[in-house]
Formats: structure tokens, C-alpha cells, sequence
């Protein structure tokens, strides 16, 4: 720990990895060599910040949803929010809930298609700002106290070159990874959790696995020809996808696929996917309620206990009161 | 822009330098080689954040100084901030200003010596926290709503391998750097500005100067142990100093040497000295007001004219507003 990754460079003679690190509590950098691999870093680290004209006048905070920590110092204040991912949809409840005095959510594509309360707002892309005048494509205007980037993420791995270098934008399904885990130019290298995700713990450790009977010797790779028709076919049917149900049983199918190939213990995947449904039912519902439904775990059998408090009642976020009432 | 550098080595045998960077915008990473690497990333970026007992267990807000923009959200809270140096001053003053209830101000060695408002204190440093109360090496407490941490920065480049690493803390004469500047190990490798500070631009330009002349061949630097005795020469004196005053003699006398031996300007560093020694009167005088005395430029001689508004009372801070009035 606290020895970050500075460079990782493949060895063709000795089909080795030399990796870099760098010990921060001694400041010392070392190099080691290694057979195989894996990077786990995860993608939700390094904010993607896009430009818009005159953000630099806007008078008020400006943040990535990356630094959001705290409803409260939003109470009263008018809230401007760019995205309509699930940062969008769980940031603006907040504030909401914590008494924000409106909440307006700006779309790049299309609205949310919930029913947000009343006090809430969706507005075309921000096209510019006028210190704390936002402006949107449909020539509509708004005055705004604070402005929450909730622009996703980049894929960011600095230590790695150009040749060993995931290159993608947050999708179920990037290229160049066979079984969504195996640089296919050089399968020595692993990626783990790199797709957009509904599916998180549970495609993590199936990967996991399949990447441990790979190291293991106890599952050959195909040629490379092979490996890239496998994920084109993942790709084209990614492509098909229309919306959250089918990319539920998208990523649930994928997980299952790794699953049967390795010795992973049973898991109910058309199970979570059901679950995910009901979930998904719950928001469209009522987007303000749906957390305080409960669902039986998959793993047990067991229904999870109702919180103490419905979520819109409930101001206490903190770990204590949170473990109190399981 | 938006090319960080990665990794610089240097090649023993054509003696120069590999330096491989990473172009963002077409996610590209590739190597030049260079005869000399001039540092000038500076030493303020990288957050020195110390550990505190029970701080994850605090209810409020927890920041460095680096992250802070606006004192406004600070109005009617209780604040600590810890540490002594130009942040804290600079932080707690502008909580002042626009209403923060009280400021405490902990510090690890000694109290800042100002005459500060009466609803500021200084004690000695955080031991623990417990939720919203902060407790004190000599026994006191207080419930305190954010945290400030004024803790200073880290020297970080991680983009060089340890033998071409400077590794120091924020202090007036680091070694390892002939003239401040040059690595005495491989003086190709040059750094500016790497000191603490009284000097900047003046500091940064005399250094940049004697970068120039050195890499154009108008000056030989001596072998390496005439250069490890001039830097010990000048960390004897560092390590003589008593106060702000002698500090800014010390780096005055610094720069003076480095003007002295290029084709430098003429620069008046008496003079600028001396401008130092009253601002620091003028601090001493009264914390609230110095900011409202003018001094003439060393450069012009011209009169700096004086704010539309005392600092206490101009509450908008914008560079329009700042032009505006000079």
C-alpha cells in the first residue's frame, strides 16, 4: 500500500512485465518483474470534466460529483446538475431530500424518465454561463447557485504505454478484451472490472476467477483471430441494446459465460437479473420511494431487513446508525 | 499542454535524457530525447494531509487548502484550521471576513504572533477527534463544524527515478542543487523555484537566467565537491535563522548571487527587501489591515494605487471587480 504503479513495460525476450513502483512512504522507486498482470484500478477515479463558455464567470461552486460529500450545504440553493447518469439521479435526490431549493438536471441526449418532485426541473445541455445565469440549448435560462458535474469518468492508467493501454469510453462492452478480462494483443496482461456496470461484486469475482484459472494454466486462450470475433459478436449485440432490461440481461448473460467456464460457485444470475427488474419497476414507480423497498439476497434466500426509516425520513447517513439497524 | 510528462531517464551513454509524455487529448503516449530537463512544475499542488485520530468520525467538512475557493460557505460556522503558515493566515482571515462564528487556529510548534479579532484562538495541535468536538494537546476541546487543513504540499515527481529525484521538505535551502538549481549528481537536470519562498517570480526569472547561460555554455559549473561546498555553505547559514526577517535577507542574498553572475537586469533586491521588512511590520501592526497599504514597485517606482475598499469591507473578489479598479 501507498506504492503506486509508475510503469509497466513488457518484455518481449524474457515475455515478462517489468513493473515500476514507487514506495511513497520512503520515496523510493524500485522496478520488479512479473509473469502476468492484472489491473484492477477500476475507472471511477478520474473525473471527466467537460467545457462550457463562461463557466469561469459562473459566481457560485462548481464541482465534479467526485467531490460531493454533503447535501446540507446545498439547502436553499438552486442546484444545477449536468448528466442523467446514476451520479445525476443519486446527487440530485439528495439535495433534494436535504432541502435543495430547486434542482434542475441538464441532458446532453434525453431527460430521465422519472417523476421527479415538483421543485425539479429537466433542461436541454448547458450551451454557456453568464456569471449566475446558466444558459440552455432551447434558449431557456435559469439562475443558479451551484453547478455538479455528473459527467462519468475517464479510463486512466498512466503507467501504462500506448500498447498495453485500454483505450475506451464507459460501455458494457469495450474491444480488445477477450471475455471482457484479456488484453487480446497480449493476453499476459488482464483487465478486471472495465465495463459499464450494472453487475458489480459479482462480474468482478467471476473475472477474477476466470483470470486465476488463466495464470493457473488451467484454461488455454484461443488464437488471436478467435479472441477478436468473440468480443466483436459481444459488441455487435451491445449495440442492439435499447434500454436498462436488456443491458441487465446483457451483462448478466456475460457474467453467466464466465461462470460456466470456470468451477465459480452456483449463482442465481437470472435471479439478480429479476431482482433488477423489480428494482428498475420500483424507481419508475416512484423515484423518491424506491430505496426503501427490500429484496431477498440471491446468495441466502434471506429478505433484507426494512431500513428503520424511509429514506426520505432518514438524515442520519452515517455508518453507526447505518449498522445499528441491521 | 495537456501533455504531462511520465517518465524522464537519462542515458549514460549519449548523455541525454529520454523523456516520454503522454498526449491526453489523442491518448498518446510517446519518448523524445533532450540534452537538458529543465523541473518547473513548482511545489504547491500535491496536499501534505497528516493523520488525526477519530477524524473519520467527524460530522463536518473536512478540507485542505488547496481545495478551498470561497469563504462564504464558512459564514456563522464554528472553523479550525490547522497550521501557521500563508494559508492559514490567508484562510482564517477571509472566514473572518465574511462572518465565520469563531476561527482556532492549532499549531504543532508555536503560535502565529499576530494580534488576531477576538473571536479567534490558537492552540496547540489536534490530538483527536470525536464527531464534532476536536480535542487539544494541552487537555481543551471544541465543537467545531469544518476542518481546514493548512498543512503545506508535498515536492512530488513521480515522472523521475530516484537518482534524479530532488526529495525534500519546503524549506529556504534544499540540497542536492548547486545555485538552487542545478542537480549536483547530473546538472543537465535543473530545477526552478524548489524553494520556500519570499521571492517567486524575481526568484524563478534570476534562476531561469543562469539555466539559460549554463545550457548555452556561458557558464562552467565547478566539479562536484566545489558544488556540494557551496550548498552546504548556504544550509549552514539556512540553518542559522531566526526569524522572517533574517529568512528574507537570506533568499534576497540568494538571488542577489544568482544576478550577479548572469546579465541579469539590475534589480533592486535591497530595496525589495526592505519593502518585505515593513509589509511585515505592516502585518504586525494590525493582521486585518495590512492589506490596505501600498507600496511602491521597485521595478517602476510607481506608487501602487490604493483599493477602492479597505479588505475588510470589499467583499467581491473578482478579477473584474479587481480591474476595475487599478
Amino acid at each position: 500500500f501507498s506504492t503506486p504503479v509508475r510503469r509497466v513495460e513488457y518484455n518481449q525476450e524474457q515475455q515478462n512485465f517489468s513493473v515500476t513502483v514507487h514506495n511513497l512512504t520512503e520515496d523510493r522507486m524500485y522496478t520488479e518483474d512479473f509473469d502476468n498482470v492484472v489491473v484492477a484500478t477500476g475507472h471511477f477515479s478520474t473525473p471527466n470534466v467537460p467545457k462550457f463558455d463562461g463557466l469561469e464567470t459562473f459566481n457560485g461552486r462548481v464541482m465534479h460529483a467526485h467531490d460531493f460529500r454533503d447535501a446540507l450545504e446545498f439547502k436553499d440553493k438552486d442546484i444545477l446538475i449536468i448528466g442523467t447518469s446514476y451520479s445525476a439521479e443519486d446527487i440530485g435526490s439528495q439535495c433534494y431530500k436535504y432541502g435543495a431549493r430547486t434542482i434542475t438536471v441538464s441532458h446532453r441526449t434525453a431527460p430521465m424518465s422519472f417523476h421527479w418532485p415538483d421543485n425539479w426541473e429537466e433542461v436541454p445541455l448547458l450551451t454557456r454561463v453568464d456569471k449566475n445565469t446558466c444558459h440552455f440549448k432551447d434558449g431557456s435560462s435559469k439562475e443558479i447557485d451551484a453547478i455538479i458535474m455528473c459527467t462519468g469518468y475517464l479510463h486512466h492508467f498512466p503507467f501504462l504505454p500506448d500498447g498495453l493501454r485500454l483505450q475506451t469510453d464507459n460501455r458494457l462492452w469495450p474491444l480488445n478484451l477477450y471475455k471482457g478480462v484479456f488484453w487480446e494483443d497480449n493476453p499476459r496482461l488482464m483487465y478486471l472490472g472495465m465495463q459499464d456496470q450494472f453487475y458489480t461484486f459479482n462480474m468482478f469475482d467471476a473475472q477474477a476467477w476466470y483470470a486465476r484459472d488463466y495464470i493457473m494454466g488451467r484454461i488455454e486462450l484461443p488464437d488471436l483471430e478467435t479472441m477478436r470475433q468473440h468480443s466483436q459478436a459481444w459488441r455487435d449485440r451491445e449495440e442492439t441494446l435499447e434500454d436498462d432490461e436488456q443491458m441487465i440481461w446483457f451483462q448478466g448473460d456475460y457474467v453467466q459465460e464466465l461462470i460456466d467456464e470456470t468451477d465459480y460457485p452456483s449463482f442465481d444470475v437470472e435471479g439478480v437479473n429479476k431482482t433488477f427488474m423489480e428494482w428498475e419497476h420500483h424507481k419508475h414507480e416512484n423515484i423518491m420511494t424506491f430505496r426503501d423497498n427490500s429484496y431477498p439476497s440471491l446468495m441466502t434466500g434471506n429478505p433484507q431487513p426494512a431500513h428503520h426509516t424511509t429514506w426520505l425520513k432518514a438524515m442520519d447517513d452515517s455508518m453507526e446508525s447505518y449498522l445499528k439497524s441491521s
